[in-house]
């Protein structure tokens, strides 16, 4: 119960109510969950792959978004459904584009970090219109450059969405 | 402060306990919000539309999920960016197919109602791995038939949480 935050322990005293409301705390509690304990496993291709093969492994991971990589190993750009969607309308041969013409590219890129909180990823999202982010560190090092180490998407909000709905009155 | 749930008020005997922790009292807060409060406006085309034009509608309305009505007015189908994307990496001319052909059909659709809790809503999308539900109410009486009346996304969700980690001790 006091784990609870609501009500504060005095040593002999017993319990004296903290003065927050529920949705006082609601709130503290959604701002305590971070990305690094929420973030799913990032879906990474080079830049030299084909809009073509882009696609094919969108179904076939069964994501929405795709981090491109130099060979290096660092972050350039993110390619959305929305993005080879658009290029698949075009009459061009989807097999001839690379990824890297029709992605969006750093640093025009929104990131988060595994110490951000989940609600700043939230409100990253919400504010800049992206259905995801790369979960990034410096790579090897080099703060000029990102390593991917995860992915936050509006499925890992949903999820825990749905999460903190499931506690109940026991 | 009793409107929080957390204490109960009792007459003349001042506040009590009302033994829920902060966790409890999140999960019946969440499980309070309902789909008529957080509903969007639905983009709805009919069946005959093509492939190209309902991409393009996509595009301008800026949503994932496009509801397909028969002219009459009743929901028979959803179409997802993901079908859509689908569609175009085929050799096909997308104007010459109708959308009625690479929609998801009723009655394999998920939907829900005004009066379903958002939480419900988003446990049907975890499920079923979908994007959106289409929010829906008889057609004009007739409990065979549906109309389209909303559109619940994950974008909603996401939208919700962010507003409920906005609860801020003042």
């Amino acid at each position: 119960m006091t784990m609870s935050g609501f009500l504060d322990a005095r040593p002999r005293v017993g319990y004296f109510y903290s003065g927050k409301t529920a949705n006082q705390l609601m709130g503290e509690h959604i701002r305590n969950l971070h990305v690094k304990d929420y973030k799913s496993m990032p879906v990474v291709i080079t830049e030299a792959t084909s809009v073509y093969d882009a696609i094919c492994t969108m179904f076939l991971e069964d994501v929405g978004t795709i981090f491109v990589i130099k060979k290096e190993g660092y972050l350039i750009g993110v390619v959305s459904r929305k993005d080879l969607l658009q290029t698949a309308m075009g009459k061009q041969d989807l097999s001839s584009i690379p990824v890297g013409v029709v992605m969006s590219r750093m640093p025009n890129l929104i990131t988060c970090t595994p110490d951000d909180t989940l609600h700043y990823a939230a409100q990253q999202m919400m504010r800049h219109q992206v259905d995801s982010l790369p979960v990034v560190r410096p790579f090897q090092g080099d703060t000029r450059h990102f390593e991917v180490i995860g992915r936050i998407s509006k499925t890992t909000l949903a999820k825990a969405f749905v999460e903190l709905g499931q506690h109940i009155s026991v």
